[in-house]
């Protein structure tokens, strides 16, 4: 069996010799731009250590993974368009960097080729992959619509916020997942507890996400701390907050994003004295722990050796930086 | 075997029991709103008029029928975006009615739902059909980005054109048609010959439409004539002229357009002027009825009997507005 190292080596070898056509250069350049942009290559390690693990084929599995990755990296592409974003992985985003026509286009050309990818898994199972796929990347679309429809509501609950990150993010690596168990021959029983088990991860890093930026380091975080709070942004941290503040915290959630007359330090200060009082970090530390728990519980329950299930659990470790 | 209305009649029956999911509503009602806006539905017509032909199941294809129209509704649907077009088929653009993101994801949707009810295909036929599919999708963004290429471009030669309307018009047709053939268990050879018809079509197709634009009536054309050369587009007209023309004729064909101090039909009649003087409109009816008679003879090389290609002549007469 191969540990994350091996299996991420392995895929960007499949990477890079994967050949793009040259013309037209401005559809397929951004591809190779974006692909080569780095990244934690999460969901293709997923998928190929899940396939280890039933004891498939990773060779074989490659290209299908590569799917999941290019599948990926065209929602940051039309993501960064929406958002308005220049900056991707500390580089120019394809959309600062081609202008925004390119930019849809080369990402519609990026998805259309993670189907080409597709192709490639083994016949039998394709039906079957086929359909994991395009229901996980609708419900990615879904998502990411829910996300959009928060921004500019007044009022997000809190479950309406986990069913939009269990979409927006869980899906994804649960599809990747699955996949790869079904690559694997791993029985039905198995494919649908990979399938939670990624759920559940999914969930606790994206949590771990937002905990994070408030409340992590830089050194942690790659990037200052407080930016969801400049930006007035509806995180779990948000809305946990908003659900058990009174009238005059309230004001101060909504409205320190916006005030003009604040320094960005005090904003930060402000908005997480709020947190504080109302215990919202432990509550979500807890959340994400119980997470966690769930995920790994979920690999207990496998038909496979315990052993076999040692590298996920490493990797549902470095996911969610847990120590154990 | 059926007629096209007959074959037409189905297809719509068919498109209005697909039932999208309601929420988030933003995302579906987009795909409801550009799919119920007519069109003429060529493209599934010429795949269940092909699988009909070769003696395939035309029930049994209108999932795969309608995941070619899915797919042709997303192009408009992000060409429309890239063109800030306003109108689509007589309606506010989606782009126009929901504004730009939304059009963005809920075309990405409509890409990933058209691979949905691919899932339909025939498991036996999945991995060709996916495969003609994906090749097709990614070709019409290739003509797509060719198109926006040659906007910016002082110089583009009439073969860069015809190359450019083949990828972005042609193999959507080819690839619908070549569809049918699978459905309809064509032989190899058929299925190429099939989709070099459609190849033939689809430039004939497109070289009628630019004529139309300039030489056509209003009645024929749907809209005032004279929009490309209004718009300065390089239409197979205008780059004919371009390659004969002499250099104070060149002058006129690259700048009446945006000349302020000329009327609209003015400028119409002084590059049509410039048409008529170096005989491009016989030479774009020549190629058209070439590659019409080649589309035609294609037919009448295939192995099944000619009465079973009885509606596609016909259909192929409609579609170049072709008496005989």
């Amino acid at each position: 069996m191969k540990n994350n190292e091996e299996i991420l080596a392995l895929f960007e070898n499949y990477l890079a010799q994967i050949s793009l056509p040259e013309e037209p250069h401005r559809l397929y350049e951004p591809i190779i731009y974006s692909m080569s942009g780095g990244g934690k290559r999460i969901r293709p390690a997923l998928l190929l250590l899940c396939c280890d693990a039933f004891g498939g084929d990773v060779t074989g599995a490659l290209p299908v993974a590569a799917a999941i990755e290019m599948f990926h990296n065209f929602t940051l592409l039309h993501d960064d368009i929406m958002d308005n974003a220049s900056v991707r992985r500390g580089k120019a985003s394809v959309f600062a960097n081609w202008g925004e026509n390119v930019a849809i286009l080369s990402g519609d050309a990026m998805m259309i080729y993670a189907y080409k990818l597709l192709e490639q898994a083994p016949a039998d199972k394709l039906p079957r992959i086929l359909k994991i796929f395009t229901d996980m990347a609708l419900q990615v679309c879904e998502g990411q619509q829910y996300d959009m429809d928060f921004e500019t509501r007044s009022k997000v609950a809190v479950a309406e916020y986990m069913n939009m990150i269990e979409l927006k993010t869980s899906v994804l690596l649960a599809g990747a997942a699955s996949i790869g168990a079904v690559l694997g021959e791993a029985s039905e029983a198995d494919c649908r507890s990979i399938y939670r088990f990624a759920i559940e991860l999914g969930l606790a890093f994206q949590l771990q996400d937002d905990m994070l930026d408030s409340y992590g380091t830089e050194a942690e975080l790659g990037k200052k701390i407080g930016g969801d709070i400049l930006e007035g942004k509806k995180t779990c941290l948000m809305l946990h907050a908003m659900s058990r503040a009174d009238e005059a915290d309230r004001e101060t959630l909504r409205h320190t994003y916006c005030d003009g007359s604040l320094a960005e330090g005090e904003k930060i200060a402000r908005v997480k004295a709020v947190y504080d009082k109302y215990d919202v970090p432990r509550t979500i530390n807890q959340q994400i722990s119980l997470r966690f728990e769930r995920a790994l519980a979920t690999l207990d329950s496998l038909e496979i050796a315990p052993e076999r299930t040692e590298h996920l659990r490493l990797f549902a470790r470095n996911l969610v930086g847990r120590k154990k």
